[in-house]
C-alpha cells in the first residue's frame, strides 16, 4: 500500500480540550499510519485571520500533502465546507477547512485552487453530522481520506474555485512619504509583525543603519532600521526584517509588544526618521 | 515483528515541564516505534472527573490499542495502580493507570474490565521506583510493554474487576417538571455541557425551537433550544444538544461561561420556559 | 535505508505559534519519516537554564539520536551555533544548538563532547540565513541532517569541545550546618526542586521523619521531610527528594509555589530542625 499523505493540521481549538485528539483519532481510523503534524491549535477563538495568517507563514515549510486548516466560527450556519487541489512545483497539495478564508492565503502561495469540492459527508456514509463539531464529522474524515488516496472528487460536489470565499489582507499603502499599514502578528517574544513587506521600505529611502518615525496609535517612536537584535543594545528597541520578510518590531531581549502596546489589527504608520532635532 | 498497538495518553501534567516527554520517551526506549496520541495533558492538576470525563468523550475516536491515563493527586498514597483489558465490538483494549476512577467511565462504555492486575514493577525489574512519578516509573513501562505485546498478566498481580474503584458521576434527575443537573465541562469556547442528555429533555415536553428557562445559582436565565448557533442571533444565548449527545449552553460567537459565570460542577435546573408574559 | 535516528526537540518557541512546526517541517523535507519527540516549547523566553535543567532531567529518558535544543536569546547575535557527538554505554548522541549552554548539562551527563563543529549552512547549499530564525534555518536543517545519517563532520567547522559555552549551574554548599542553595525549577503543580541533592541531607544528620529548618527570603518554615505525599497529611507542607533526586518542597494535594512564595533562582537555606520549643 502507498505512503499516505503527511497531514498538516492547525485549528482554534486548543490543547486543554479533546478536540484535537479526536480529530486526529478519526483520521487514523482511516489511516491507520498516518502522520499528522500539527502547526498549531492555539489560534484566537474564531480569529480566522489569525490562523490564515499563520497557514501562510507556515505553508512553504510543510511536507507536501494534506492541509487541514479548521478556525470556524461559522460551524453551525450556512458557511460551506470544502477541500481543494492544488499544483505546483512543490508537488499536489489538499486543503480542507471550512469556506471562510483562513485556507487562502496559503492555497494562493500554492499557486492556486484547481479544483475545489463542497464536502458531503454522505460520501463517505454519515448521513447527520453533529451541528457543532465538523472537525470530527466532516474535515478530519475528507483530510484522513484524501491522505489515505482517495480523490477528491469523491468527496464532494464540484463548485468553481472562483466561488471559494476569499480571505482580504489589508495591504500596506504609501501616502506622501509615509507607508500606512497594521500590526498582523504578535508571536510569543513580543514581536510585532506587520503587513509591510520589508522591501518596500526602499520606497522611503530608508536602508538598514537609518531610523524609522513609526506611529502607532497617538504614539510616535523612533525605531532604528536594523538587519537584527545583536545591532542593538540590550533593552532597545529595533525595526527589523523579520524571517518572513515583513518589517518587523522588537525590543532586543525584551517585549515590544508589551512596551508599545501593539496589538494584532493595530495600525502603523512608517515614515524615514527626519534628522533628530533634540 | 508485529505493529505495536497504537497509544493514548491523557493526563494533568501539562506541557510545559518535561514529565509527558519522559513517560513517552519510557515508552520509546521499549517500543522503539511506538505511536502515542496525546488526548490531552491540560486536565486541571489532580481533576481526576474531568480527566474521566475527557477519555470518556474521546474514547470511541480513539485508535483500539492501549489508553494511558494518569490524573493521580493520590501518587505517593497507597491508591493502586493498574492495567485492565477490555473486549467488545471495537475490540480488545487495555486501559492503564492509577486506581482512582480516571479511566472507569471509558472503560465502561468498551464493555468493562474483563480482566484487571494491580502493577508489580518488579515483574519488569524495578526493584525501586520513585515515589512520585508514576507516570515515568509504573504506568509508561506498563503501557509500552501492553503496545509491544506483554499480555497483562505478566505485568501483575490479578485483582477481580469488581474491586476497582469506580467513578460516580452524578446523574441529572427529574423532579416535578424540572431537570436538576450540573455543569460537567467548560471548553476552550466557553461552551458549557451539562451531565443531562439531551434525550432527556423530550420528558419536559420541549422541542427545538421552544424555550428552557435555566436556574443557574442565584440567577435565571432564558435559552433557546435549538439545532445550532446558526438558528440564533450573533451574541445571543443558546440551548443545544452538543456532539456528545449532552443538553449544552453557548452564546453564539461568544463565550457563555464568561457571560453566565458557569463553571465545572455548578448545579442547573432547567425546565420548558412558561409563556412569556411581558 | 537506514531507519532515521529519532529527534528530541526543546525549545522556548511556545505553541501558539507556527515556529515549532516550521522547524519540525524543514526535519520532515529533510528526513520524510522523521520521529520527533518534543521535549517542551514552553520553557520561558530566553532562560538558557530553565531550558538546559529541563533537557538535564529529561535526557536519560529520551531515545538516543539528535537531541535539539533552542532557547536562543543571541539569535542575530555572534553567538555561535554547534553541533556536537558524545559517546557513551547508552550509544551515539548528537546534540544541536546555540552554543550557550543550553546543551551542556544533558551533554555531560551523557559523557560530554567528544567532537564540535560551528555549523555552517553554507555546507548544506544555504547562503543566506535570516537573521532572528535560526531554529528553522540552522538547527532543525543541521538536525535533519544528522537524523538523517550525515556526518557530524559534514555540517560545519571543527572545533575543540574546551571552546563550548558552559552553563554554570550554582551549587548547592555547607556552610556550618546550613546549606545554602536554590529553588531551581517550579513546576506544574507548584512542587520546587532546588539544586540541593536529595543524599547531601545526610551530611546534616536529616533523616526521614525528622523536621527541616528553611529560610526563604524572609520567611521561615519547617517542613517535615518525608518519602512521598502520602506521609502528610492533605494540605500540609513536606520536604521530599523528588524523582530527580533533588531536595523538593510541596503541599500534599496543594501548591507550594504558591503557598510560600517559591520562585525559580529564589535562594533557600536549609537546617536539620532544632527542637521546638514552642
Amino acid at each position: 500500500m502507498a505512503e499516505p499523505l503527511p497531514i498538516s493540521f492547525l485549528t482554534d481549538y486548543g490543547l486543554q480540550d479533546e478536540f484535537v485528539a479526536v480529530c486526529k483519532g478519526v483520521m487514523l481510523q482511516i489511516v491507520a499510519d498516518a502522520r499528522v503534524l500539527d502547526v498549531t491549535h492555539d489560534i484566537e477563538p474564531g480569529n480566522i485571520r489569525a490562523g490564515a495568517l499563520a497557514y501562510l507563514r507556515a505553508i512553504q515549510y510543510l511536507p507536501v500533502g494534506v492541509h487541514l486548516g479548521v478556525v470556524d466560527p461559522g460551524v453551525g450556519t450556512d458557511r460551506r465546507a470544502i477541500a481543494l487541489r492544488s499544483v505546483d512545483e512543490s508537488g499536489t497539495r489538499y486543503f480542507v477547512g471550512p469556506d471562510n478564508g483562513v485556507l487562502s492565503p496559503a492555497l494562493a502561495i500554492c499557486g492556486g485552487a484547481c479544483e475545489a469540492v463542497l464536502l458531503d459527508p454522505s460520501r463517505w456514509g454519515v448521513e447527520r453530522t453533529s451541528t457543532t463539531f465538523h472537525g470530527r464529522d466532516v474535515f478530519a474524515p475528507a483530510a484522513g481520506a484524501l491522505a489515505g488516496g482517495v480523490s477528491l472528487a469523491e468527496l464532494g460536489t464540484p463548485v468553481s474555485p472562483s466561488e471559494l470565499v476569499p480571505l482580504i489582507l489589508p495591504l500596506s499603502r504609501l501616502v506622501e512619504e509615509t507607508i500606512h499599514g497594521m500590526i498582523f502578528w504578535v508571536d510569543r517574544f513580543g514581536n510585532a509583525q506587520t503587513n509591510i513587506p520589508g522591501e518596500d521600505l526602499a520606497v522611503l529611502g530608508v536602508e538598514v543603519g537609518m531610523e524609522l518615525l513609526v506611529q502607532m496609535g497617538e504614539a510616535r517612536q523612533r525605531f532604528p532600521f536594523v538587519e537584527t537584535f545583536g545591532d542593538i543594545e540590550k533593552g532597545q528597541p529595533l525595526a527589523y526584517v523579520d524571517s518572513s520578510g515583513q518589517l518587523a518590531f522588537a525590543v532586543h531581549r525584551g517585549n515590544a509588544a508589551e512596551e508599545f502596546a501593539l496589538q494584532e489589527g493595530a495600525a502603523v504608520a512608517v515614515a524615514s526618521a527626519p534628522l533628530r532635532l533634540l
